[in-house]
């Protein structure tokens, strides 16, 4: 049978601009008792790779626009914050009442591009996403080989989606794994090809460590280990990213 | 740390009209060596409910709408699954090209009702979503608990989502957890209270045990183990369901 185990990796301390999150969650696996081991995929929670890469935005350095003051003063949120989710957006997907729905940079759609107020760790400033989560994955799965352990990386973060109440974890970046696993071409136990299905396994794998981490205690990786992935150095998130041309919902 | 084990059910036979899943779950996961155990999920995929409460349509017995003819013939698809979809559905959300995406009559949006060509074990047949997964899922759990263990189930699917390609298994129907689980008023590390975050567990279940099935192996069962949750006996989908009032894609 099938067998997958994952675990949360406890004691990871509050993570500062410049850490190395490879080494920390090297070290934490070992101390409790389950290092890391080759194969393993290892789940990141992307507000912990921001504060590791400095993506923190002081909100007395914000000069919001007149839009986001106004946006801000009708809606009673702080204009500074919504001048940073318009910065960090390349596009407006849907703006209705105080909710803001955007595409950020990278191509993500997810309210208010992803910028976190809870997790900065001080008033007076927010997190935004990693620059380019595909290359924090790299950094971490790299500097992981140089630790002695070949893992697959997957930066993961806390979406809401349409038609659904509840938020899941997703995929933002990854590093060593395909983000897609597509059956088509494939056969079902009746003979019949797949024409159409494709998984996206990145956005099951961090949705199951998400099931580990739990959010206010400080458990921000988790391990997913037993799942079968093909070494790809090339791999990225773009293959995830539909291209508006082919969406029916932006 | 906290620790989930995921495996899949293995030796199932082919499920028909009739069948009772609990016990060919029970029996066959005692059989490969890891029988159920009291606070394991137990997560079934829909499509071998769909066989053992006969939801199965003879696509003989259907009369095309002139609407689905119309729409079939210039998209090259049987009008007759056409008239099956849209039976299924109580609103079109998207028509774009070949592309139906449709409101079930139980709430959730998804490509073509969820109706499936290519399960249904013959051709000239296609496979509907249950009736009520909820009431599917409740009646496995209890005739689990009548065979010795009390279980949660989750009924999954394989939906597509906007804006990412890639499909991902989520629920349709549970018994006996609550599918949504919200930190609203707790405190994270910093002592901040979460305002919004409610996480859809029972999505990222299915999603995790789809990580063991394989649609290309005949694993329809898959066991998650570790997850601690509140027994719920009213636990049902309607939470997920985000009334259209709220929802800013439909």
């Amino acid at each position: 049978m099938t067998r997958l185990e994952i675990f949360g990796v406890d004691g990871l301390p509050e993570i500062a601009d410049g850490d190395d999150i490879a080494e920390l969650v090297h070290d934490a696996a070992a101390r409790q008792g389950a290092p890391l081991v080759d194969g393993d995929v290892v789940v990141v929670t992307s507000k912990i790779v921001s504060k590791a890469e400095g993506c923190a935005v002081e909100l007395d350095d914000v000069d919001p626009s007149a839009f986001a003051v106004s946006w801000g003063t009708q809606w009673d949120k702080d204009p500074r914050v919504i001048e940073v989710v318009l910065r960090e957006s390349r596009r407006v997907v849907r703006q209705i009442g105080p909710v803001l729905i955007t595409e950020t940079r990278h191509g993500f759609v997810c309210a208010n591009s992803g910028v976190d107020q809870s997790s900065s760790g001080a008033e007076g400033r927010v997190l935004v996403l990693p620059a380019d989560p595909d290359a924090s994955a790299r950094r971490i799965r790299t500097r992981l080989a140089e630790l002695g352990v070949e893992v697959a990386v997957v930066v993961s973060d806390t979406f809401g989606r349409p038609w659904r109440e509840g938020q899941t974890d997703i995929a933002i970046g990854v590093a060593g794994i395909a983000p897609l696993y597509s059956y088509i071409g494939q056969h079902d136990p009746h003979g019949h090809e797949f024409r159409v299905q494709e998984l996206c396994v990145v956005d099951e794998l961090a949705a199951a460590a998400e099931l580990v981490k739990g959010n206010t205690s400080r458990v921000p990786v988790a391990v997913v280990r037993g799942h079968a992935w093909t070494p790809d150095d090339a791999a990225s998130m773009a293959p995830v990213i539909r291209d508006s041309s082919r969406d029916l919902f932006r």
